[in-house]
């Protein structure tokens, strides 16, 4: 038996994404810049893809702009973004549990002369609404926040960015790095008051290497790179069609997300009382965390061995983020969980083809691992 | 009858490269960060690829890095190289037909303080080599040259960038856009001096979205985007897998050079005496370009009735570069064409797969093309 649960590392492409990257492959692979017939399939077949992910955020075709994937979109939103404000502040406000393509141009931005704020965490990695509204001043110019933790899953309050930067009477961008939340939760950046919201295709079942950057209307960011007039210059280069026709397909194909999130939900409790009866395995994800990621410990077993007994199971989890593989986690560490869990953490993640059998056949191989973990004492394996 | 002639804009994907791309999406989907099986099968396949274009640069693949495209290439490799030399020196020199991936970075490197010297071109599109000797002084930290034009195929004399710098007592980087001379001429980045060199996959029958930059081992240019571990942080952001795949594959399939190289030379002779015999066609491409590439004006008929006419009678030609569709033509402007060439240009560009017979029916429809606009005075076309 196989069971794949790293679905936040990356998702199976659905068949209609493969299907459609295949048709653009074989039949529209035009130039979309092109002004033949060939290049005017093209830049339909680009258009629509456009309009889908629109009509997935509720916005307008012309504020979704294709990239090649999150890390590019964080980098563009957040970069851009800090520079289009620099005149009007000096305060950016963020999370410290962000991912690395957000934290680390917090870096280079905080070197540059920004004064960055990073919002702490409690046990569960959430960050509490009041120190949002504490962190933000009237001299903030941008807020930069994950929608939904990738390693722990819990769900940020990003809701009431816009409420805390009107009282605190700022006008700073939002942006929203909402590659785990999408296809999982409705967002809709016009009601969160968002300005930025970064997408990423291969977390929703379509193919790597694409992602979208949602743009609101008359923000004008600084591109990062230069070229040609593709995507109104904020990102030239020849569209990745292929990708991004999968990446439409793979939108089309999100289920129903109240209906999700409860099948979603009920795993998960089913997996956790599953968990409960071992009796040794330690939750470190929050009870109202974002069903589809649970983060536990199993007290004594370090990650490294277990992902490997499993894996040679058929099994697949991680041990946290695959951007930052081996490193310590820095979220669990923000959570300041004792030394035993820190050293010990996988990260279960569900997708919609998740079953009730691979979570059984998981929970069985848990306890197994552990025993035969023990028993050689975390060697030879 | 279809007749593809714009292969300069984008190439068509061979078989070999869907069929990568669709192994990658439906059973190499992991994540190559991912330390489970799934993702150590997906880096596997990612390194082999690596592998693959090193091999036809005979590289290191440790030289190799993944990236988005040519644009994103030329960005990293112009932005960075000349960043990395800034103290160095301040003059950068390139030519005035660079693609503008290229261009507008020299634009923002000029507004930066850089001195840009860009060295014009005669009537053909070509740069002299005397005229390079004299652009490089002991200032210059940066030459970035494209290695064939993708307007008029004219070769530029990479070649003689090193000895140059050498005469000139500079130790400046040398970065070569090779993107249109990827897969039609052997490229050794060794054997030109080069330090950096962009690829793209989509000009030679691979997928569009992924390219390759070349850095020489040593060479430590910043990154555009921060984030994760991945390409050895020059480029982080989870690997396009698919279309990585997909690009090495294209790469196995790249023939003999030297073989293809005089089938399209014959073919392209075969062109021009059947453009002579029509009499009205006149070559704007050098004698000595490179023979996928031929820009022709057919005088008074503007660009763009003759295109629709071709497009709609199933030929695909270009009015020139894809990247700038709609305006006129910089790089025939800096050849100083006189104006009833410059609004009449078409880009004729060859794919291995170009045929006889298709270039018979080329010279047909345009004859009459020509005389059909000639009779509805370019309207309605």
């Amino acid at each position: 038996m196989q069971a794949y649960f790293d679905n936040s590392a990356t998702t199976k492409p659905c068949p209609e994404a493969v299907e459609a990257v295949n048709l653009a492959l074989t039949e529209t692979w035009g130039n979309p810049s092109s002004l033949h017939k060939l290049g005017v399939d093209a830049e339909k077949l680009l258009e629509q893809s456009r309009q889908t992910v629109a009509q997935s955020l509720s916005c307008n075709p012309e504020e979704i702009y294709f990239v090649s994937g999150g890390t590019e979109g964080n980098n563009l939103a957040v970069t851009g973004g800090a520079r289009l404000m620099k005149r009007k502040g000096n305060r950016i406000v963020s999370t410290a549990v962000e991912h690395p393509s957000v934290d680390e141009v917090l870096s280079k931005l905080s070197d540059e002369g920004f004064e960055v704020v990073k919002i702490g965490v409690d046990s569960y990695g959430r960050v509490k609404e009041e120190d949002l509204y504490e962190a933000v001043n009237s001299d903030t110019v941008l807020v930069t926040m994950m929608y939904v933790n990738n390693e722990v899953g819990s769900v940020m309050p990003v809701r009431t960015i816009k409420s805390a930067l009107k009282r605190a009477k700022s006008d700073a961008l939002i942006h929203i790095d909402a590659v785990q939340a999408y296809g999982k939760l409705k967002i809709n950046p016009a009601q969160l008051g968002a300005d930025l919201v970064t997408l990423s295709s291969h977390k929703i079942h379509g193919p790597k290497g694409v992602g979208a950057l949602y743009i609101r209307k008359g923000v004008r960011i600084k591109p990062l790179v230069y070229g040609g007039e593709q995507e109104m210059k904020m990102r030239p280069g020849t569209q990745a069609l292929p990708l991004i026709a999968g990446f439409a397909a793979a939108v089309n194909a999100i289920p129903d997300y109240k209906k999700s999130l409860e099948e979603a939900t009920a795993l998960r409790d089913y997996m956790l009382e599953k968990f409960s009866e071992t009796g040794s395995i330690e939750v470190n994800s929050a009870p109202d965390a974002l069903p589809y990621v649970t983060n536990i410990s199993v007290p004594g077993i370090k990650s490294e061995p277990m992902l490997n007994y499993l894996s040679s199971n058929g099994i697949y989890v991680s041990s946290g983020s695959a951007c930052s593989r081996g490193k310590k986690s820095r979220v669990l560490t923000e959570m300041k969980l004792p030394d035993a869990r820190l050293e010990t953490p996988l990260r279960i993640s569900f997708s919609r083809y998740t079953t009730k059998e691979e979570i059984d056949y998981l929970a069985e191989m848990l306890e197994k691992g552990s025993k035969e973990i023990r028993k050689t004492g975390n060697k030879n394996l």
